[in-house]
């Protein structure tokens, strides 16, 4: 086990009904003024959008509006928050949605007392020093955004799906209503659970040894949520299942489970070019690129995905074939993948075979000529991960 | 799945030579007059009081010291450290030790902002508005102290021990090198396993249904303590069984394993009358109240038992006969408890079965004519688990 920090301040307000007291909680943290940052129309039709406003209204909370934020959260949408946070004097970001609009919150958080472009920040040419605070209201367990110091923003202009993070960006509090995910899309739901578990295999997938106890909770909520999703394809409103599936992912993205490991993050390295060239769903590039990325790296530790296959998955143990073992491991997940209708292959998309070198090229900018700590990568390898995600 | 708060702000440095850090990481939090509060002269012997004074006059901290705070924290040394910091200006207190000393901080940190009595937040008479920060390096893993709001204090002159507790007194950091607890005592050591196991039974016994990824994450952690135990029984200078210990015994405190549920509490509430009258090691009396407790309330939710007794216990699935698996659970819980060299029963102990009357009395006076979420008890039904306890 590795020495480690773990540092999780976000209050996590859970449960039903919980988005009324959204003013309460706004006005305890010492918001004054609010940008209230969210996506489509989704929170409108829901009667969301009207339960916040009333809430923050009876707390007299003034605030000001920047809807539309798009998926896949772009640099032009952060500089629109920017400007208005300036101009409008707001010292608070309350983020209503998925880990899109909060990440973007979190962005133009950073971005506002910060006197050169946000995008230093994930150029890594800055550091966050300060920030305003940010809180959310969540409405797609997926990214964990909600609980994380981490956000991803892509510049359009240039393709480039990049992160940053810091300690300052934690939200001040996070209310999760699993009631606000009923009426998510089946592809959505699926593939923020793709996500959640990925989450938990970049910390998974690791060389660290001797990390006993969090190994198990890594197991123990990718058990719960493969569980807890096999109920959601049959019944979209099961409290329980959506409850569960909220709280998974949230501390499959706090920290909790990484304690004391190594973490990986190639395979979202991967992936975020997908995102960023086809504007291909987070989650649905996760379920193609993760089996790739575990049949390449296999033979790195097939101890590793032996105990994954036999303790998550629940392939019977064997070990005279463990890597049999761990091959159907892979293939477990693969079918799990498809039972929730994502992709598992790169031909399942709009992907090009001829945009190869374009995807090596922004990967390269993003991520070096070689990567990864499970497994270093060089951009040669990286290729033949995608080669391996084509069908 | 009950709604939910979860606010678990501390920051967990964790891992070998860590304590060297303190000195930066008060100043960092904020400290320039620290109050150096620490129990027994074990701290000295081992170096550690030395390696705290030497970062802390690198990082030119001033401070005052209290050593010598008892085990079972009582009022008198709370006093004691509350003239202390207001005579001598304190802002930050650092709890160097175990639950006891963590305690005993908490309660003074409570107390110097305070006008009236400290002993009003114990007697339900106040709450807390207001708090000196606190934060502890940790040398005993056990009660969770270094990670929860909780604080436990017995008033020596009536024989009351009471709990209180308030979110601002969680520690603003908790340093956690497991290379400190190599030579506690096997006895503090052992004691110290029970009080974590009890903390997550308090959370795990509970009548709220559909809490499934907490009761997966509550079966691997008890799983995970037990296999460190005995590592330890055999190796106690074994890394990784230690980190594994301290880390367990932190997270089944600090909230994590009781999100969702209602928490129960009512062995603690047993267990605190044993200590408060004989003096007794915490973990030695919930060794014993636990296994009585359990039989008790066995036919309360016989499937509850069969669960932590099949999940947990590895007592074979047997689904005709559900109540005698629970009951082997309870058996291998006892023992397990008695190969960690803990009493199971309080005739192993100095206690006497004539002080059952001042037992039930300051139970009475502490808990009320009747308590528990699981099971509703009154005074005489306590009576009968200490009856049951006794051989």
């Amino acid at each position: 086990m590795n020495n480690f920090r773990f540092y999780s301040p976000t209050e996590f307000v859970f449960g039903k009904d919980e988005e009324k007291n959204v003013g309460e909680l706004l006005k305890h943290y010492g918001a004054t003024k609010v940008l209230l940052h969210y996506g489509g129309g989704s929170i409108k039709r829901s009667g969301l959008y009207d339960r916040v406003i009333e809430s923050m209204r009876e707390m007299n909370i003034d605030y000001v509006e920047q809807g539309g934020v798009r998926p896949n959260p772009i640099d032009t949408d952060v500089y629109e928050g920017l400007t208005l946070c300036r101009d409008e004097n707001v010292d608070f970001i309350l983020a209503v949605g998925g880990g899109s609009v909060i990440d973007s919150a979190k962005a133009i958080a950073a971005g506002v007392p910060y006197e050169g472009d946000f995008w230093d920040f994930f150029d890594r040419k800055a550091t966050v020093k300060e920030a305003l605070p940010v809180a959310t209201i969540l409405t797609i367990p997926a990214a964990g955004s909600e609980g994380s110091a981490a956000t991803v923003i892509t510049k359009a202009d240039e393709g480039l799906k990049r992160g940053s993070g810091s300690q300052l960006l934690r939200p001040k509090f996070s209310i999760i209503n699993p009631e606000l995910t009923y009426t998510l899309p089946m592809w959505h739901t699926a593939a923020g659970i793709v996500d959640m578990m990925s989450h938990i295999f970049e910390r998974y997938i690791s060389k660290t040894k001797d990390v006993i106890l969090t190994d198990r909770l890594c197991e123990s909520t990718l058990i719960t949520i493969m569980e807890a999703a096999r109920t959601i394809l049959k019944e979209p409103k099961n409290y329980q299942a959506r409850a569960t599936l909220c709280w998974a992912g949230t501390i499959a993205h706090n920290g909790s489970l990484g304690v004391g490991r190594e973490e990986e993050w190639t395979t979202h390295g991967l992936e975020h070019e997908l995102s960023a060239l086809y504007d291909m769903t987070h989650g649905a590039g996760l379920a193609i690129m993760f089996p790739a990325y575990m049949k390449y790296t296999l033979d790195e530790d097939v101890e590793r995905y032996y105990q994954l296959a036999t303790k998550a998955f629940g392939v019977p143990a064997n070990h005279f074939h463990k890597k049999d073992v761990a091959l159907e491991g892979i293939r477990r997940l693969e079918n799990f993948f498809k039972e929730l209708g994502m992709p598992i292959r790169l031909n399942e998309t709009e992907a090009k075979k001829e945009d190869m070198p374009k995807l090596l090229n922004t990967l390269k900018r993003n991520m070096g000529e070689s990567f990864g700590t499970f497994k270093t990568l060089t951009l040669k390898e990286a290729e033949k991960i995608y080669e391996l995600a084509w069908e």
